[in-house]
């Protein structure tokens, strides 16, 4: 018999006998999807199916049930996508049921052997050996390629320690991929020269399907720091199978664009701890950008929280990746945000850096206030 | 300037002051992300930045606001990927917002030249002129190649027009892809040689990020009589740049599978009509899966008309698509399936077919009985 992974899910059921039933039937409907009278006897059925491993009530406050269900290696057959599939294939399609998080075996862990940097990596490469770092993007589109370029240099001037492409910016004509790509990764390369700074450009590889790969090595051959996709946009395997190449050897940093449906309602889709954390150590993402509480968006404090639980909690050889909450910070959070993330976080500042007519120094003057309230300890 | 297309929104507020509020905050959410008030002047300001070009009460029963706003196709840069990062990007991390549909222009329908077959062109490859085709599935995972394909051979000896993988088979060592693919083929064919029709094998190419585009071509040569992927776990520009490829040329079906979280709420994510119905045009899908009203998922009579009038509805050299309701369909659902459908529709009939000691003449009853109900013209 293959080992077995289980998923654990929320559903709102008011009783237990309802709780029981719609469990089963998701054992079901994520393996086997036929009525289970008709479930062939023996490999199909003792091995394949799925099985309820455990039910209980969740707690008061959120009411409902948690149900671990466990599934075979088998099903997976070495396929990252069809793993997702099992997850939550049609399931998905249900209200009332949410994927709260994964418990590993040690065939996934083979198939996905994770974040190739992880945060210690990207500390290593940005030579940040301790607090925060800090992330901030080239924008909007629109500009040109020397406008975007400038804007990179002032930022790596200024220490920022990434300088990621807007999730917007791809192959417009007014600043082509190649184009810019070769010009931002000069501009950092010529401000850490003058600073000592190790501050690294992060484009956005997010693209045709028939060009991803080809754009992500054309950064790595360009000299690039990082690279940034969108997993919701490109699909989900394109990071891990970039992550597992030896070849390629950048770190990744996922983008949650086209994402919101599968996390923003609290009854349906995916717990944030597994979405932005679970799932993004599997497909290999060194760090990942999501909406701060209290910014732009409605993610709650404890939601975040979750979150930089789900990114760094011990799941084994999987690295702990780095959290970058981003969307509508200002200076003013971010002694409140330290105090949730502490050290283990990627500051991503964007618009309010671009409102100051001094980029460098506001840059400067924003790692110095964040090393100011960095914790003693990294 | 560049054309302009534009995406309506539903947006919760309670006034008009705050859904153009709102709607202003989408207008620059989705393209210049940055404040309004530091967006450079002149090109950026008048060419990309979103432009709200109406704003009305929804329906009084909803409730709520309907924005339009207009995007650049300059801000697409001929990149399909882009053009759903300006539709909802990060705004899809944003509650009481949800895309309703889209408004094409010309430079789009250049960039999707969408479906190659369309629901005519299914229609001409299986032979049936007029009245609704079937669909099944084989399965569970699990079943040996020859099971499968002795499954797929009984299918086609009951005339079932279509005959696809189960959205779980993969390439799991219980039935290696190219081995499936060549003895369901085999099979169909064996089939077709005996009853005269023009049955088709659909394997799921659904797999990963480096080997999609292998196995679609081996589909093809190997005589499959379409594809199937899923565009939520692959991304969503595979299937466009195979239907845009003209060296491929196969139907290509889309399976809802891990994609449930953007529809299910109906104050967020997209529109019944525009996922499964414009978006699937626009990726060149040729038949859509979804879940039937009253079968084990939760889709309304209402909402699955709307999904026939978005495969339908005109969008000029777009071609109309078939809707492929499946999901705990049984032959007592037909006559008021045939209600909201008509002729105009694939019914994807799975596990009640599989129940059968008899499946090839389950089948052809079920074909004798869609036939009896189909309405008079096509």
């Amino acid at each position: 018999m293959a080992s077995r992974f289980s998923v654990s899910y929320w559903l709102d059921a008011t009783g237990e006998k309802e709780a029981r039933a719609r469990a089963l039937d998701i054992a079901v409907e994520q393996t086997v999807e036929i009525p289970r009278e008709i479930v062939p006897r023996g490999y199909v059925e003792d091995e394949i199916l799925g099985r309820l491993e455990n039910l209980k009530s969740a707690d008061a406050e959120r009411g409902g049930f948690l149900a671990e269900i466990s599934y075979s290696e088998d099903d997976v057959g070495g396929d990252f996508l069809q793993l997702l599939n099992i997850v939550f294939g049609n399931s998905s399609i249900k209200t009332g049921t949410r994927v709260e998080s994964l418990q590993l075996s040690d065939g996934l862990r083979k198939l996905c052997p994770g974040p190739r940097f992880g945060a210690a990596g990207l500390r290593a490469r940005t030579e940040v050996n301790s607090g925060p770092l800090i992330m901030s993007a080239i924008k909007p589109v629109g500009l040109s390629t020397s406008e975007l370029a400038d804007l990179t240099h002032r930022f790596a001037l200024g220490g920022t320690h990434l300088i990621k492409d807007d999730h917007g910016l791809v192959d417009q004509p007014t600043s082509p991929y190649p184009e810019r790509l070769k010009a931002c990764v000069e501009a950092v390369a010529e401000a850490n020269a003058s600073t000592g700074f190790q501050c690294a450009y992060v484009p956005n590889i997010t693209g045709p399907a028939s060009q991803i790969f080809e754009r992500a090595f054309l950064a790595k051959e360009a000299g690039a720091g990082a690279v940034m996709l969108a997993p919701s946009l490109v699909g989900f395997d394109v990071s891990r199978t970039l992550a597992a190449d030896p070849g390629f050897c950048l770190p990744i940093i996922s983008h949650p664009t086209f994402a919101g449906a599968n996390v923003i309602t609290p009854t349906t889709g995916f717990s944030h701890r597994f979405y932005f954390g679970t799932l993004q150590r599997l497909m290999g993402v060194d760090a990942v950008v999501f909406p701060n509480f209290g910014g732009r968006f409605g993610f709650s404090r404890e939601e975040c929280l979750s979150i930089l639980h789900g990114c760094t909690e011990d799941l084994g050889e999987l690295k702990p990746i780095f959290p970058a909450p981003g969307g509508g910070m200002t200076f003013e959070r971010i002694a409140d945000m330290q105090q949730v993330y502490g050290n283990h976080v990627i500051y991503l500042i964007g618009g309010a850096l671009l409102r100051e007519s001094d980029l460098a120094s506001a840059c400067r003057a924003l790692r110095a206030r964040i090393a100011d309230l960095s914790l003693p300890a990294n």
